[in-house]
């Protein structure tokens, strides 16, 4: 499948934000755009704890790649994994076949790090894909069934027992969201334990939760969190864990529901590039987002090791939309023959919700807290989400939730896992959790 | 475990329509009612099809049982499998603990049965469970993206060719809703292949499709599918099948997504009574629904073998409910000394959609088909539903559907497989797809 006609091809990898940005900038180039992704949809990241913690369900914050795409002429969508990149070439090597570049896009993401305890996945698994968010909703929601049938009453407690590791926004939204469930949804609906007793903690290794965020605001979450009885541990590097228990410094806390929200990680496909990365894998890219004397290739998005004003770009949506949107405008430029034009962010704000009517949010100089924040938060995030039928579905399930306190997505899923690919033998079946 | 107080204990094993049916027409009875489920939510089967053909996520149709029982003083939930049902004793096996019973009502419905080919089971998946028909969605989905990738047009030809065996209800509603995915909502998505080119084939082993309606109605319901595009295969038993292939007879199709829709059989714990069942499992029950020799067992729902003027009775969801209350108020009857009444089943109806404006419905002596049936349908099936707030969201749905032709649950989702047990080594990590 060598591709090779008049008009330069553009291949992007990844459909997230920042990939689907590029391949938007793209719409009235004359290129033929390939946009590859492992899995066949744009995925709203910033809500994927509301299906963690049952508020929706995974259809409503997640929308095909193709039919975002599907009136955009010059795109083409391959739902593939990559399993390698040949930047002498010009060469992707996908699942089965290659497909050549004049110019890449790299929009991967990241993916989890568990700092060298690769044994802690299988106990704390994080919240990247809907495949983890609903497995972390399985272990939330049976934790409770098992307290239900649990006759001792130490064992019950490590069922009842929440840890969230990480105080990014993440992982508070997860704390204040499991809160919630505990305290008002499942109130009523068990026999032989109090859901209200729930103790949720959130462990943070830092001095301070929220820490991208000025320290007021990182002081109003922890009081918030606090409020709703959430334990919030700082400067609590967890030492170990496992099946039940987790352990910071020497303290061993009997839990049965983990979850991980501390480190992230560049996908693998970064190293295939050749030049420099940082600890995490990100790649130091020039200023107009290409990557060291490989002027044709871009890296876009939480990928992005870079500095600005002296900080660190952050792993944000509007960082991945922007630089998107930039690496589109610098293909265009040089199939032009203009010069390039440096990235710049524009940092629009960042927020964080805790639970209903508490939120933070920073908008330039100014700082919210309390209903205000969250209102600010909810309007946001029913703005971005990609399709307008999305954010009339979100908008009634978000309507019912807060009047009813209840959540729409208790159900417990167990999709039968694919057969082997020995058994089967094609290549289709090997999609699963490879490549890109 | 072994709980025994004053009053009576009932348990009831399966939370689908009749066991929950059960359940509520026991809530002002002087009892104590325990419902167990392996899994944790009641499941709408009549609107399976929908979330296996992306039209409704999955928790559109399902409610966990405990909520729906919530208010319920004398009734406990248990999400566990079911593993032994001792009569002589009394007494059911979970997973690690025993309970004692005083009247216990079996309502654990069908399973799929592939007549002694088990090695179907891997490549033409049945639709019984929310896990289940996210595996079909996903093999559908990923069919056409297959498809796009796919450079040989044979090969592609065989991902473009869906067969859904058996001609009942449930295959009807998968044929008609892949006609309408393809001819529709893909239409304008793909660069390499026309989805309005793909191939639906459904197969009936007997002479002719919804043998249970009369036979205007079937031939109806044929002319419908055909003007869809879909091809109608009846008298054609299914001789072979594979990853790639269905054989008919000697003729041999190439078609990579194959959904079973054909046999069922009785969940394995009917085996337990020690008494007379058919060959599909089902119980051969007493007048009042109780077990021979057994008057505390009761046997509920698509588990009863029964004939009611001469005709067997029909696995559907009003005789689960139907049941589930008489086996209630049988129990109740016991308890107050009186004596107890023969089941009698009142018919009221049934209909089956074939797509847009199109179904076929038999209600007492009328036969409808075309735009009134598909009314009809729609009206019982949201009225149905067990929550008003579910009620509203699926009209919602279906409203932004028919309008738009799009579907919302384009996602494939790959939830990460739980340890084994042995690596883990808590009971609770069996309950996947074990007893009841």
């Amino acid at each position: 499948m060598m591709l090779k006609k008049e008009e330069p091809h553009v291949v992007i990898v990844g459909g997230g934000f920042a990939g689907l940005a590029a391949a938007r900038g793209l719409r009235n180039a004359r290129v033929r755009v390939t946009l590859i992704d492992k899995s066949n949809h744009h995925l709203f990241q910033p809500l994927l704890y509301q299906v963690a913690t049952a508020a929706l369900a995974a259809p409503d914050i997640s929308a095909p790649i193709r039919k975002l795409l599907s009136n955009q002429k010059n795109a083409t969508v391959w739902m593939s994994p990559v399993t390698r990149i040949d930047v002498e070439r010009r060469r992707l090597q996908l699942d089965g076949r290659d497909v050549e570049y004049d110019y890449l896009i790299l929009a991967t993401g990241m993916t989890h790090a568990y700092f060298g305890h690769e044994n802690w996945v299988a106990h704390a698994p994080g919240l990247k894909t809907l495949g983890e968010a609903l497995d972390v909703r399985r272990r939330i929601l049976r934790a409770f069934e098992s307290a239900e049938l649990e006759a001792s009453p130490e064992r019950q407690r490590a069922w009842t027992t929440f840890i969230v590791i990480g105080g990014g926004p993440t992982g508070v939204e997860l704390a204040g969201a499991l809160a919630e469930i505990a305290g008002r949804t499942l109130a009523r609906d068990f026999r032989r334990f109090d859901p209200r007793t729930t103790r949720v903690i959130l462990v943070e290794a830092g001095p301070r939760i929220l820490a991208a965020f000025p320290e007021t605001l990182s002081e109003h979450a922890r009081l918030e969190l606090e409020s709703l009885g959430i334990e919030v541990r700082t400067s609590a590097p967890v030492s170990d864990l496992g099946a039940d228990f987790v352990e910071i410094g020497s303290e061993r806390i009997a839990a049965r529901t983990i979850v991980w929200a501390a480190g992230v990680r560049a996908s693998p496909l970064t190293t295939h590039l050749g030049v420099p990365v940082d600890r995490c894998g990100r790649v130091w890219v020039e200023p107009d987002l290409s990557v060291p004397d490989r002027p044709e290739v871009f890296v876009v998005g939480d990928l992005i090791a870079k500095t600005q004003n002296g900080k660190p770009l952050p792993g944000v949506a509007q960082l991945a939309m922007q630089s998107g949107k930039h690496a589109a405008s610098a293909v265009i430029a040089s199939i032009q023959g203009k010069p390039r034009r440096p990235f710049v962010y524009v940092d629009k704000g960042s927020m964080a919700t805790i639970g209903r009517n508490k939120a933070v949010a920073k908008l330039g100089r100014f700082e919210f807290s309390g209903i205000v924040a969250w209102w600010l938060w909810l309007t946001v995030h029913v703005l971005f989400l990609v399709e307008f039928r999305r954010r009339v579905a979100v908008l009634f399930e978000w309507a019912w939730a807060y009047f009813t306190w209840q959540r729409r997505s208790r159900v417990i899923l167990e999709v039968p896992q694919e057969l082997s690919p020995k058994k089967v033998g094609y290549e289709s079946r090997r999609w699963l959790r490879t490549g890109s």
